[in-house]
């Protein structure tokens, strides 16, 4: 509803907005009164920033919610989380930069072990190595089924992703894993009838499969979970008139991106300073540019503090080179909370910077978890952010006389 | 869906509620780091009552929205501003004080400056006098449409309204400016069938109009823009069981105020010491004020920083006026924020103060944009404000038990 009264406000205008998301950037203490990730780094650079800025925090999903990257990033994109999902299959396929198509049903598939009466002794086929796992997926790509394409693509140890494209297929269907060992695979069933099409061609695929993988050990069987097909989204040139870029080393994130419309920007490296390479290549050309940086979430989710404080600390090394550019809005934030001590996503609102040159700035000298507490922005929902940064860039019409 | 809720728990009570609102309130610093307007006014009457009250902000319509006038009033006047709408041409009517009833229609009304084919070759007649205009609507006044009344209203320059009155009318009509010169304007159109009636009436008037106005320069037509009818609102004396007046001394404002069943009361100048007066005068008679000061807007609009301090200061000046007659409930706020910086209405929280006895102050002696960040009303929409106050005069019963 507000974001369809939004976009009737939209305007042009020659002004540039940059959202800088370090992935799980909120944090926690590791004792109590101590300091919290963003707060131990060494910002020299946000801080200043920061003295420019309103300062407060975004709610992704609702309280309490500790989300997933896929859901965290709709959200700080502008749309409602709960109003639009993506898939576990869709997911799969945009995190291995797989390019779904309107036509196509994704699914995440798992190869694992079977005894001789078909019953699983391992779902996960004791994580074979991805190496031997990706031999396979070459193997079971010589399957055809008449009237669609099969595509499979290896993601890590015993999981890939499949998806089937053709006329007719929906994703309204039952996944084939038990979720215990000592039964078989249960078969794919159609939840609705214009669904049936693609339930044979599931079933027809595990048979296949299941038939060259005979005798093999330890995957000699394989299981589908999660079929989705790929969301309807509003597209950023359309809903925000936003010539939108993204820049990001993980497919998940180029795949939710590309979802909403952004161009993906070819990065050189892996490295947050090959992420600003390609923003300082490409700045003359779009009006939005989304940039992510995964390490705060990786060093965040497997508990390491310390190195999510030397992540924070590489970003705000970097930052100058964005600030260099000139930009009129800048937004700094994260997709959720990841702190350290919880080694999980968690459900704590996350920092968040604004800059711009008609903010209404709050002085404050510094950017972490306590100072935002004292920042004008308050606990915003996520999905909020884009609607002041459009503000902040001059792109958004008055509302009635 | 929460107004329904809050209806029922509306109990009547004697205490009196005072909503101050200075128009174009919030504002922005002239130079990063530098003061607002508030907070450079010196404003010791504001101060002392702040020390007493909750500070925050409200936020008229949505993040990034910055509103009309018209929206900002219903939504500070306790209304969803995207449930109800009032149209343009209701708004310009409400504006020149025209009592639009029920039966009619409204619409913006401009001269226009016609060639020899009747194609445009000014949509706004060179913006001719006022006085010049005003005789022009006097003389189209003669003209009369069987079955329905027409009253015209001179505005400003180029602009009148133009107000159908009579049964069956409807405003769901296309306009008839084409937006450029070099082609004629348009007929006006019923986008539904039950609006066929009114289209023919003001393709009437507008046909009879021009014939009235051949060869005269450099009026010569007119257009006719924004056609609607007057919204049916909740009133004041049901929903909120207030018996509600308004003090303003421009037409919109008393306009909106008797949409939602506030008295009008007569103002003896139109300076704010007047409608102070007013306010003294009418105390004993009603339970709810609002009072409405535009210079702080127009101040903000036209760029004039020192003006709108200015204005502020003269607000303090006369405040003790009001808590004289020791009020129940005083909010102090605004519809939407101006920045001088600006120019022009933003989309900026509005910095809020409500004073009652039994409000939890934040005893902060201070009433500025940074102060209401640490204020624990927090940034609440607008439209949750009246709830607020009528909590605080003991006028809302508990909810369950």
């Amino acid at each position: 509803m507000f974001e369809q009264f939004l976009q009737k406000l939209i305007v042009p205008a020659d002004t540039k907005i940059a959202m800088l998301i370090l992935d799980g950037l909120g944090g926690l203490p590791r004792t109590l009164g101590g300091k919290t990730e963003l707060e131990t780094a060494h910002t020299p650079n946000l801080d200043a920033l920061a003295s420019k800025s309103a300062l407060g925090f975004t709610l992704p999903i609702g309280p309490g919610i500790a989300t997933g990257s896929g859901p965290g990033h709709l959200a700080i994109f502008g749309f409602d989380p709960l109003k639009y999902e993506i898939g576990r299959g869709a997911l799969e396929a945009l995190g291995v930069d797989f390019e779904l198509g309107p036509e196509d049903v994704a699914a995440r598939g798992n190869f694992c072990s079977l005894d001789e009466q078909g019953r699983l002794t391992d779902r996960r086929a004791g994580r074979l190595p991805t190496e031997e796992s990706t031999k396979l997926i070459e193997m079971l790509r010589a399957i055809h089924i008449d009237g669609v394409e099969i595509f499979l693509e290896p993601v890590k140890e015993h999981r890939f992703v499949f998806v089937m494209r053709g006329t007719g297929l929906r994703d309204t269907l039952t996944e084939t894993d038990p979720l215990k060992v000592g039964v078989a695979p249960m078969p794919v069933k159609a939840l609705h009838p214009d669904a049936e099409k693609a339930a044979a061609v599931a079933n027809k695929f595990i048979q296949q499969a299941n038939q060259m993988l005979k005798g093999l050990q330890p995957a000699n069987g394989i299981m589908l979970r999660g079929f989705a097909s790929f969301p309807e989204m509003p597209q950023y040139t359309e809903i925000f008139k936003l010539h939108a870029a993204a820049i990001a080393v993980n497919g998940m994130y180029r795949g939710v991106a590309r979802l909403v419309g952004m161009d993906v920007l070819p990065v050189p490296g892996t490295s947050l300073a090959d992420e600003f390479s390609t923003l300082e290549k490409f700045w003359p050309e779009y009006d939005f540019f989304y940039l992510h940086f995964k390490k705060t979430d990786t060093c965040g989710e497997s508990g390491d503090f310390d190195g999510k404080v030397a992540a924070i600390e590489e970003f705000d090394a970097q930052l100058p080179r964005l600030l260099a550019l000139n930009p009129d809005v800048v937004i700094v934030g994260g997709d959720h909370s990841s702190p350290a001590v919880l080694k999980s996503h968690s459900w704590h609102p996350v920092p968040l910077l604004l800059y711009g040159r008609n903010v209404r700035a709050d002085g404050i000298a510094e950017f972490g978890e306590r100072v935002c507490n004292l920042g004008s922005l308050g606990i915003m929902p996520a999905k909020h952010v884009i609607p002041l940064a459009l503000a902040n860039a001059g792109r958004v019409a008055k509302y009635g006389a």
